[in-house]
């Protein structure tokens, strides 16, 4: 496939295509049209072939896409064919919660240890090690690890990122309620209460 | 203020002001104009400007608009001036992990029951109540609910969704990984994995 530079839209659209596709192919479903697609997607034809193109097309015949190839296809593109090892740095309420769901490793996202000031307040499953924070870039000299989960307070969760940085890991996923933004290491922030705020200001209003 | 309608993209920014409105207060920023805004939430100042000219426009100055006010209003535009009672159905981990994260009550979000098939399964915080999932609707009437959160399986969720409504809740906040359309009750769907989709997929490309 071409390198080409696509754009943040397009990129941010790509986890939700990657969820209708599955839920097509879980119900069965062999082929989709661009106009189906679009219509599920609340937007139109012409987005869904032109989002598309920035990856080859993925294969249009006549009777519309293969759901089983664009599965597989969207899967390759996010990196989801590969295996990752993470590591969670803060091992309060949200950090323990990541580690005990227990849910990450069937999608090939293996959290090796937890990282906390306090270790012996963390509770976790017995496969995944705890150690102090200040063993951190022991840690990753030592094993390959991918992505780091922060799940400290505000206060320090720049610092922290920073540091995740400095031991040459490329991609944070961030859950402390303070944005972070750090060149050279991909950040996602994760505002879970937003679809919350969301729901309180339908109910506030009058639409639907 | 006038009652229009309003568009879902407006709408969907929402808790991105508010979250930027609220750093800048945190920083102590007292005036913030279109431009900066506009920067910060990566946008144009007249989509800016435009977005608050559907609620009143917020009483820009010469010198910007006030940061302080921008807060409040958006906080009371949000619903977030206002208190909600909660329920969890599904007392899996998800369930268990947001009933624990205790972060919400000083939100005005407060958690009053989580309900499951399985109660002794459930251990929360004692001022949190577990009864079995066929005493919801029970609880329900004689308990005024503002928002339930399901975290079941997601074989489940929509006829978990389907008695909620039933039971006369008008908003429903879903972890299960099964999105959920309803007609008659809002609906937001929380899909935590497309941020961490993201990121692998920022990891495999060459972007930054």
């Amino acid at each position: 496939m071409e390198k080409q530079k696509i754009s943040t839209a397009v990129i941010n659209r790509l986890p939700a295509y990657l969820r209708l596709f599955s839920e097509l192919e879980e119900k069965g479903v062999a082929h989709v049209s661009s106009n189906e697609i679009s219509e599920m997607m609340g937007t139109t034809a012409s987005q869904v072939r032109q989002d598309f193109s920035n990856f080859g097309g993925f294969g249009r015949q006549g009777y519309g896409y293969d759901v089983k190839y664009l599965c597989e296809q969207m899967q390759s593109i996010l990196g989801l064919d590969k295996t990752y090892n993470l590591v969670i740095v803060g091992g309060g309420k949200i950090g323990q919660a990541l580690a005990n769901y227990g849910g990450y490793d069937k999608l090939g996202f293996y959290i090796k240890a937890v990282f906390d000031k306090e270790v012996w307040h963390v509770r976790v499953p017995s496969h995944i090690d705890v150690f102090d924070t200040e063993k951190l870039a022991d840690y990753t000299a030592k094993n390959k690890i991918d992505i780091a989960i922060i799940c400290t307070p505000k206060e320090v969760a720049l610092e922290t990122a920073k540091k995740i940085k400095d031991c040459g890991i490329k991609a944070i996923w961030n859950f402390a309620s303070q944005e972070i933004k750090l060149d050279g290491v991909h950040v996602e922030n994760v505002h879970l209460n937003e679809s919350l705020f969301l729901l309180t200001y339908k109910i506030n209003s009058e639409q639907n």
